[in-house]
Formats: structure tokens, sequence, C-alpha cells
């Protein structure tokens, strides 16, 4: 029930013995940010359901309506067949570590194999301990400033939930919007740079004659460097024809 | 003055008429976490500088106390070669739209080669206006979830910082952490497979006689499957050695 409406494809987010109820409430906001609304709670401090949590989660108040509590770690996870436990420090004991991509990518190729799977956020003073680690098949650790990791739980949730949402969607690294135009073809241009060249030409522009030839193919490559729409051509070919109008009207 | 310790190695980070003094160091917070000291404010609602914001920043102090404040975004940015604008919705203007990852990677590129770039973070309700991201070259837009996109300032700083620090940062997608030991040699561990092997068969395990060649093959393919550190191999010899000796006590 709780898993719906994506019953298995994407992990659960477990929080261990969360303190205060508006960090709740913060996780899952920055859940379901990323489309994540699978959240189990392990033993909250302040008993369940929490006002404050609520309060909190705003529109995000159904991934907290749906979330499963649990007395312990091990039962938090007896469904799941992959477990990850998110942690700072190093913890001396023998595991896999992943960055949060890593971890993202394995979780989404073990879920589309129909395994389930979860990650374990500590709670927010001293994070997880060793023995709910220890239930762990591997550990998250985000590549904080050495000198200053000060991530807290909603931070913690909120990068895992952005990595998870990265490896399940198609993003381009640079898209070009274009509003109310589109892109001219070769020909587009060459009119352009041939009306510029013509009125600069008449305007005396390319002077002295020693340097025209060298001044006209930069402004070429000029024009054929810029991204112009279709919209830029129109309003430098009107900018241009304007100048030569106001230059007649003054003579 | 404001670009020690890392003079051209990072993008600052421009905060646009930030409103609560708390976000704004909740933000340098977010930056140090990920090496950043560049902050730049625009206009802050509430003057500067501002005690909240020194409360909320905590360790990271310094970053407010080496922020650079303007009167407008221009101003703000116009040592910059390069600025990138974040913003949730699609603006009606034709300007190249990039992930955060294709960002920072193309800021990255582009401090390498001596360029300084700048990122604009809009006030936390209305986000960044059309005036300011004209005057950037170009968008960073967050994936989120659509039906569910409520990212705030401390947010956003957050994943860009992360994404900035994923570019410079060499982080492997998965390492084993050694606590302790370390990996055995094949030899090892084929020393472990026929202790086991000869015991069990001592024990008369591998029966009836049909299956007892399958089974020890599946039994060495267990071994070899599973990643054992020299520890756990001298730990499996303790656990037979010790079964042996119980059971020639019991005789």
């Amino acid at each position: 029930m709780t898993d719906a409406p994506y019953p298995h494809s994407q992990p659960a987010f477990v929080l261990v013995r969360p303190q205060m109820g508006q960090n709740i409430g913060a996780a899952a906001r920055a859940m379901l940010n990323f489309g994540l609304d699978r959240m189990r709670l392990v033993n909250p401090r302040d008993g369940w359901p929490n006002p404050d949590a609520v309060a909190m989660a705003s529109g995000a108040g159904r991934v907290l309506d749906a979330a499963m509590v649990h007395d312990t770690t091990a039962d938090a996870v007896a469904d799941c067949h992959y477990v990850y436990a998110t942690t700072a420090r190093s913890r001396g004991l023998t595991k896999p570590i992943f960055s949060p991509e890593g971890a993202m990518k394995d979780a989404a190729r073990r879920i589309a194999a129909g395994e389930r799977v979860a990650v374990l956020f500590g709670p927010e003073r001293a994070g997880l301990e060793n023995d709910d680690i220890s239930i762990a098949n591997a550990i998250i650790s985000v590549p904080v400033n050495p000198d200053f990791p000060s991530l807290n739980l909603g931070q913690c949730v909120l990068l895992t939930g952005y990595e998870w949402r990265r490896q399940i969607t198609e993003v381009p690294a640079m898209v070009t919007e274009l509003a109310g135009s589109d892109w001219p073809e070769a020909h587009e241009v060459e009119k352009l740079a041939e009306h510029y060249e013509q009125r600069l030409e008449d305007a005396g522009f390319f002077f002295p004659d020693v340097k025209a030839a060298h001044m006209k193919r930069n402004l070429r490559n000029m024009w054929s460097r810029m991204p112009l729409t279709r919209a830029d051509v129109q309003i430098l070919h009107g900018m241009m024809r304007q100048m030569v109008r106001w230059k007649n009207r003054s003579d």
C-alpha cells in the first residue's frame, strides 16, 4: 500500500530514530521533489504521527500519510534485497563505499532487475550507529569538504533523491530554449552578412583599403559564430535599415 | 580579497535580494560543505551585516565575512565572463539551459581557462526576475518532479555546490573500505575451500554420492563469489576447526 503509485520502481528512504518532527517533514518534501514517496521510519523520538512533521511537509503530506513505522532498523528493511547506509565518517567496517551517484546508479540497476532497495539515514545529531550500518550491504558517502562537513538530515535526503532522479531521467547537459523563434538557415545568415557588408561599404567602414578584406572576413566570422535566431536576424536587418533611413533623412 | 584562498578556482555564488538572514547563513553553510567561499549579495532585504545570518552560518561565518554586497545584479557580476541564473520555470527567453551537472562542468572548463564565472540565486519567494535573468548568459534548471517542484534557496545552493565539487574532484563510484585486513590471494581461498571440503567429506555432507561432485562445485563457486578478506578467511578456518574440536570432545 505504501508503495503506490510506483510499487517497485524506487528505493525506500528509511529515517532511523529521527528526532525533530520538522526534519521528518523536510525530508518528505525533499523526497517528493525528486518523485520519491516511499518513506519508512524507525522509532521516531516523538512518536507518530507528529504534527510538526505534517506542518513542515506541506504539499508532501501524503508521503507522511503513507510512511511505515518500525521498531528496529532490521524490521524496516526486512523485505529489501539491498540496503545502503548514508554516513559521513568512515566506520572501520569492511564494506563497499559508494558515491551518491554510484549508489543510485546501482540502485536503479537493482530495481530494474526486480530487487527492493532501501537507503538508511541516521538521526540528526549522531548519525547512524554501527549496529545500523552493519545491517546495510553498502555505504553511501557524500563527497564534502573535509574541512567543513556539515550536511544535515534533510540535505542528505535531498542529495540522494537528486541523484536518484538523475539516474532515471534523461536530462541533457545543455539545450537552448527558443522563445517564439527558431534557428535560421545558412542562406539567411549569409544574406544578413551581405546586407551589413554592403551598407558598411557605402558608409566607408572598410578603411583603409589594405585592411578591407581582413575586416570583412572578421565580420563574416562574427555572424557565423553568434547563435542567432531567425528573430535576431530580422532585428539586425531592421537596425541597419533604420540607420540608412536616418542617414537619408538627415541628408 | 574575497577570492582568497582560491582566487580564480571557483564560481561566485550571488544571492539576489535575499530576504531572511537565516537563509543567507544556510546558503553559506551549504557552500562551504563543497569548498565554496565566494558569496556575493545583491541588495539584501534586511541590510548587511545581518545577525540572523551569522547565527545560522555557524562554522561558515568566514563566508559571510568575506561576502561582497552590491546594489544591483549587474554590479555584482560586472567582473565575470560568464553568468548562470538558477530558475525553476521557463522564462520565455532564448537562452541556453543547463542541467546543474552540465553547468558546473561548463563552469569548471571556463575557470580552468582563466574565466571568472558567477551563479545567480533568486529571492526566497519569487525567484529571479526576468531583468536579472536577461543579464545571465545561461540558465541552470534543476530536474525536479514537475508535480512537486518545491526547492528553496538553500537547497538550490546545496545542489549547485554539490555538482561543482563533483566536477572538480575524482570520486570513484564505488570502493571497498578494508578495515584492518586486506584481500587474500587465490591460493588462500583455495586452501579454505579444501579445508571445508575435507571436513564436510568426513562429516558425510556430500550425500548422496551421485550429487557429491555437483555439491562440491557449488561450494567452490560460493567461496570464489564472496568478497572475502584475509580476516574472513581466518574466521572461517577457525569456525570449522572449532566444530571439529567440539565433535571430537563429544565422542
